[in-house]
């Protein structure tokens, strides 16, 4: 006994006279009084089935009792339709199957939403029912799109002689910023596996070990508080090769993207572009700048400096500076302006207020400011925007980082408001030439920029001691549209380096041997110089599949209290099982 | 700056002449006085390099410096060695380099061990030097080899439309039988996640999610005491076909199988042949019969019924049943016999005691037990086993169990210890035909052999409530020289199916909701009829790497208490971390 021959969404007018048997889903059932349609659904497409009562009197009986989502099974001729009844929305629309027989396989209990309507509906109730959301055209076609991004990816690696190489899941945390799942083990009572947040000790050892180019489609793990756009289990395209230089890693990375966009059936222009740290902070505001449309922040600290206006030099004289952008603004009202300094004021923006000059016709200023500026600095001001008339100029003065977050946002709340963003473009850009360390701001302490295991570029060696702010990292993030896709780095390859910037990070020696022991003692016996990069596969099938949730790309993803609707995982356990493992419940009292 | 031109084990007398660049480690360094050989190693091969001083005093310089794998850069010419000087042992060994210049990229401190001797040392300091251990020939041949099977079965799968789907890790328990890991929950405290035993629940609602045709390269957990041949976390082909029956998944599979040895270059012949788990088990006393050589088991029973030999024919008057191995024992001394009878009454085989009688020269007979037999009985013994002088028959009587338990092991042991297995074969045979549940001896309750997803064969679905046992399974297993790599089932796909099974497994109601509700929902839902198997990847590259531990096939293994003797996890975590999980510490007094 075999379900089918065919699939429904293959037939056409070209198998007319075909005799086929088919199995899938009712889709949707009409009943015209008289005959009844049904639009049987797999998962290649939808084909009309006809039941008439003259014609077979079984077949309709049993049409009569079908119901939406019953799974059946029919067997019959395939015929073209009469002229004028195609259905040009339908891509089978043009045949239909008048079954000779009908089996009903399982019947299906009335939906708790028609399918149709999942697509408006509530995400928790979507989740909680993912198997009937999941049957939906554009969950099918994502999932599948993710499969063809990651076959894609795979395939460009293996022929070019990496090794897919399986690293554990139980594992010892790894300080990746954030906080690691733990697992406590039943065999060592009192101790605890990590999830890992990523395979980096793991990937590192295996160049360490001589297999010189691996990669694995790697499930990794982080226990955050989830924003919108994270997962608590996520999946990276994890790479890592020995006996290379940042340019080995990037044309092989632009190599893979080349390659997805070829089996989607996109062009994208190689090589990308590249952006130095501090430009990209600068002319942008963030770290991951959204090259679809140009309005760049301009930089007025040198003219305020001296102004007369003192709410601005004060801030330049504190070591602080002033940043604007130019906006087309023409015929904007009063509460565009206030709307837009509400939003910079915001605790997300964190700017403390909002300034600007409107450049109106006849040469005619508008702004509250403006009064505070001779004719000079005016004409400057203006001529340093290449602002025009329509235009206004929108200044926030602060310390550069907050300046920076705000206009930095700003500028892509603009982008979208004004509608500058070419939706269809595909700018890639790769930022490099990091600082290694950043100076936190309250405690004065060094954290790294992307992780410890980053080599510092050789040539800022000598600074380390000195001036370790000023070290450069060999390290490249790559930007997709304004989001980041994936980062990495050479890596540490000597021991002394490392050791040295472990203990930069202020991590005591004990600490350092207990924690990362095993990597020293690896990186003296032999270790080659190497580097890597890993890309978010959940993020980059998202933005090419133009979702903005990553919910849409993953089967059975969780909500934002990590939990599963589904499932309703995570769940209570027995009491035995936290025996066995030692453990006991201490839930903090309610307060 | 590029590391390399070349690798080094691809270099031949054809590319004599040829400047190349060179990276990779000090394999062997070889002072003759004078001149310095050099083996350089990169994971293609290995190269000689020589330094002479009168040649290139500056290179012969930092080759005396050089020890065990430095990591070295070296740029020359390739030259073809002078006749008679040629190394057949190595494939390169035709051609060798006096570099021009080389560079140290990464120095070694001496070795623990020299890497040579890793192969025959205590496993537990292999673990601990893994990135040491990996570099050698052997361990990087299985770690490609475990590659290159993993993408065979990959790219048959995926060129037959299977999807590639990612299940969750943090999920919720389900019952395959063994103990769960488990993840306490931070935003949810008190609550846990469970890493998965099998995406068993996941790909049945994929299928439910019509996407019909599902496949992953998926991790798993079981937190099992650690039996040679199990880790904590191991990996499995998961496959699951919607609309198919039984001969879809075994074909498929067969063509998984087909497409590996193909790509290892092994012919491997299809269909394989299949076997009722019945007469598995009669005549070869396993569920996983190895049927590179023959000896069956043989039945005795019906002989021993009538017998004068009343510690056989009491057990056959109980239930039990006696039978028999026919084994060539020609020139056996009588220890080699009693040895048999110590093995076979070990608690592993755990049989009461082992008889036999064995044919000597001129139909002499020499046995504890012949006398107890009539000359017809005797006659009817040697006729069944067809035994020839030289022979013994051993024979245990028991219940049926024990009686296959103790055969089917000493089947096994004396295939290994008269050379009766030829290594080279590869056997496949599916065991099909399975009962759905067998009942527990002690309790009297009802377990599933299989899954308690299996569907029941619908032809003894009336049984299900008047002799369970009775009921066979719609269940095949996968055997390859006596090893179970895989098992499946077709599912139950109907909700009231499932839920009378999950109702004879003893659960009650309350727990079938808690655990199942969500299964059972989506079987009300218009389930279609699916079923699937699941390969377990590393025991199927062990088998065919020839290796006999899993550890040799898995990068980064556990050992036997579940530990990593690399990392050293699991490890104590900071009591900040179990505070911030609701989790206390509880371990038991010492006693």
């Amino acid at each position: 006994m075999s379900f089918r021959s065919h699939f429904c969404g293959t037939l056409s007018q070209s198998d007319d006279g075909l005799k086929v048997s088919l199995a899938g889903w009712v889709d949707v059932r009409r009943d015209l009084g008289g005959v009844i349609f049904i639009e049987l659904r797999d998962h290649t497409g939808k084909l009309q089935l006809v039941a008439d009562p003259q014609i077979n009197p079984q077949v309709y009986k049993v049409f009569e009792t079908l119901k939406a989502e019953y799974c059946i099974k029919i067997q019959g001729i395939i015929k073209n339709r009469p002229a004028g009844t195609e259905n040009p929305d339908l891509r089978t629309g043009a045949v239909e199957i008048y079954p000779e027989s009908v089996e009903i396989l399982n019947k299906s209990k009335t939906l708790p939403l028609p399918l149709k309507d999942f697509e408006d509906t509530d995400e928790l109730f979507r989740l909680k029912y993912r198997f009937l959301d999941l049957r939906r055209d554009s969950m099918q076609k994502n999932i599948r799109f993710r499969h063809k991004i990651t076959q894609a990816i795979r395939d460009y690696l293996v022929a070019k002689d990496f090794l897919e190489i399986e690293t554990p899941i139980l594992t010892k945390s790894t300080p990746e910023g954030a906080r690691d799942y733990l697992v406590p083990s039943r065999m060592q009572k009192g101790k605890f596996f990590a999830l890992p947040q990523s395979p980096q000790l793991f990937k590192q050892l295996l160049m360490i070990s001589g297999f010189e180019k691996y990669f694995q489609v790697a499930r990794c793990f982080r226990d955050e508080d989830l924003r919108a756009d994270r997962q608590p289990e996520f999946t990276q395209i994890d790479i890592e090769m020995s006996f290379i230089n940042i340019e080995d890693i990037i044309s092989n990375t632009e190599g893979i993207f080349e390659n997805i966009f070829k089996v989607i059936g996109k062009n994208v222009k190689l090589p990308f572009q590249r952006m130095d740290y501090d430009t990209a902070m600068n002319l942008y505001g963030k770290d991951a700048p959204d090259l679809r449309f140009d309005m760049k922040l301009i930089d007025f600290t040198d003219i305020m400096e001296t102004s007369g206006f003192e709410s601005f030099s004060k801030i330049v004289s504190k070591n602080g500076i002033v940043k604007g952008l130019c906006v087309p603004t023409k015929d904007w009202s009063r509460k565009e302006y206030d709307d837009l300094k509400n939003l910079v004021t915001t605790k997300e923006y964190g700017a403390k207020g909002l300034a600007w000059i409107t450049y109106k016709e006849n040469n005619e200023i508008a702004s509250p400011i403006a009064k505070f500026f001779s004719e000079e600095e005016l004409s400057k001001i203006k001529t340093r925007a290449n602002a025009k008339e329509g235009d206004s100029i929108f200044f926030v003065a602060d310390k550069k980082e907050i300046v920076h977050n705000a206009l930095g946002r700003l500028r892509l709340h603009l982008g979208e408001k004004l509608n500058l963003i070419d939706k269809n473009k595909d700018e890639f850009v790769w930022i490099v030439n990091w600082p290694l360390f950043e100076k936190d701001h309250i405690s004065g302490k060094l954290n790294v920029m992307h992780h410890p295991f980053t080599s510092p570029d050789m040539k800022d060696l000598h600074l380390l001691d000195t001036e370790p702010v000023k070290v450069r990292a060999l390290a490249y993030d790559i930007v997709y549209n304004g989001v980041e896709l994936g980062g990495g780095s050479i890596r540490t390859y000597r021991e002394d380096i490392q050791k040295k910037v472990l203990q930069l990070l202020n991590i005591e020696d004990e600490e350092i041997e207990n924690r990362f022991g095993f990597l020293l003692q690896a990186l003296s016996l032999g270790a080659p110089p190497h580097g890597g990069i890993a890309l978010g596969l959940d993020r980059l099938v998202m933005m090419l599949a133009k979702e903005t949730s990553l919910r849409q790309v993953i089967a059975f993803p969780k909500v934002q209290s990590s939990s599963c609707p589904l499932t309703e995982a995570p769940s209570e356990v027995d009491s035995e099982q936290l025996e066995e493992l030692a453990l006991k419940i201490s839930l903090p009292n309610p307060s």
